[in-house]
């Protein structure tokens, strides 16, 4: 493990991940004031609004109101999703607010990209021309790539090493027809089938493949494999990862299978201070975010630092209380 | 990871280190029928009853009656804790039931070995004769010792490794002048101050120093790095593991810090499930047994799998349904 990246970035996802599974209806002025929360903490990016369509995710609808409320705080890139050109057009629509990222991604699963996006994979990388065609508009040079549900799927079983890297070469081939170089290549492990031997064979993959490009993980905590998974990144030297803030993105004790949240922020940046890692991040001050998001959502939440507590405390206590003893 | 070991050893210890913190009085049957139902998994070890006062543990009053009950199973060592002589000498009263292991161990705190035991290292050292005088008597040629509160305390704060190879040689010293060898080495992370660096750093030595000993770790998920930790053990060559079902051994949502459980049995299983290493458990079974401890405790348990599902369920559906579909 000598080396291990020095810095690790962390991409804040929780507020558009885990509002959208909740039941209680969270008041706007309470999401505003959440991200606000979050800009606070020192991290250098956050993921929050949706430009989906209200009918499917009500939780969502909101969301241009939520990004006029926020007051941007500079040196942070604040991102909305999309799921479409229009998606994509409502969000051009908060530039002052919003940093548009070229993003374009493929399910691994044929039956998931079916039920979630009601397109085949091959449909949806028939659409890459479209959004290539409004980046490029943008004056992007470089189309960030990723492959969903790249490590096993619900429906479909094992997912193989060369499944991802075939979608990957599916888009860099369809991105460079369109004339875009490809950038950041996204894993998602959407729903939690990683563990530590796979996360390093199919970075170890991409890496050989695309050696120039930064890689990042998206890694959801289902099965419990999730901080593993992050340090095995690590180890291979990923050092760009989603996480939400107290684990938000599913309720695990509804019994709501394959729901459960991503890898929880607070406990990422706990790990990565206790190895030796800069995040930019205060602990403590994302730790108060956990505990903030508990209550907005009104139920406990999977982070285990906010109960466990910043070792950082103890040392300094204990450190204390040597010197008061000396 | 090309030499993880072939073989993980669990030894079951949630009935002990779980069922002594609930408030909620479990009678004395369902432990029984609860350790049955363990001893059904194809777990080789189940710690369970505990001959301490049940003055200071009330939980544990019952272990007479429970060691009685419990079907012995060929094969599997049951194991009961005692903290003095005394104790030893109840354990002793069981032997047609309970595995006798010559075990001592120091703490690496000294305010916790006070508050925990009421004895300062040094006088919890000096009692090592009393307990190796039985051992030899009972045949035993090997003592195995451990380090409790190895990798930092909330009261003391961080550990150094020098201290716990130090404390590790005491034991060994002292041992030889009694004139017995030295066996398994356990190193407990009792308050969950590890992280995979350290675990690995740690080992690294115990294994340079003792390089003909197993090695055994007890890992408590109070930050959530155990999973990580335990990684990081199997990275190193352990192949020994405390662990609790359903991850027993304290209340997460009570805000009763420093009190989280072991790591999750079932979730250890899965993990090597996944990576190809054997256990001799059944996973489905052991998740069932977790099931069962939520109801026994009437709360929630912190344990993965559990709630995620076993993906050789999923894997075994998937193919099935491509046979269908084929």
């Amino acid at each position: 493990m000598s080396d291990l990246p020095k810095f690790v970035y962390v991409n804040e996802c929780g507020p558009r991940e885990g509002f959208q599974f909740e039941k209680r209806n969270i008041p706007t002025p309470d999401k505003i004031a959440f991200v606000d929360q979050l800009s606070d903490t020192g991290i250098k990016a956050i993921q929050f609004a949706s430009f989906v369509s209200p009918k499917w995710v009500p939780q969502m609808a909101d969301s241009d109101a939520w990004v006029d409320g926020i007051k941007k705080v500079p040196g942070i890139e604040y991102t909305g999703l999309w799921l479409n050109l229009q998606g994509l057009e409502r969000a051009l629509g908060h530039r002052d607010k919003l940093t548009i990222t070229p993003g374009f991604s493929l399910n691994a699963s044929e039956t998931f990209s079916k039920k979630n996006t009601n397109r085949s994979v091959a449909e949806k990388l028939d659409e890459m021309p479209g959004y290539v065609a409004k980046f490029r508009e943008l004056g992007f040079e470089k189309l960030d790539i990723g492959v969903a549900v790249a490590f096993g799927c619900n429906y479909e079983g094992a997912i193989s090493t060369e499944r991802v890297m075939s979608l990957l070469r599916d888009q860099e081939t369809r991105a460079k027809d369109l004339g875009m170089k490809i950038g950041e290549v996204t894993l998602y492990d959407t729903m939690g089938w990683g563990n530590p031997l796979q996360v390093k064979r199919l970075v170890g993959a991409v890496r050989d493949r695309y050696p120039d490009n930064s890689v990042c993980l998206h890694l959801h905590d289902t099965r419990g494999a999730a901080i593993a998974n992050f340090i095995a990144g690590l180890e291979v030297g990923v050092d760009r990862f989603d996480a939400a803030v107290a684990g938000l993105g599913g309720c695990p004790f509804a019994a709501h299978k394959g729901a459960a949240g991503n890898i929880c922020t607070e406990d990422v940046v706990f790990m990565c201070q206790e190895m030796g890692i800069e995040t930019g991040i205060d602990l403590d001050a994302m730790i108060e975010a956990g505990i903030k998001a508990e209550e907005l959502v009104g139920h406990p939440l999977p982070g285990k630092i906010k109960v466990g507590g910043n070792l950082a405390t103890y040392r300094a206590k204990a450190s204390a209380a040597a010197k008061a003893a000396a």
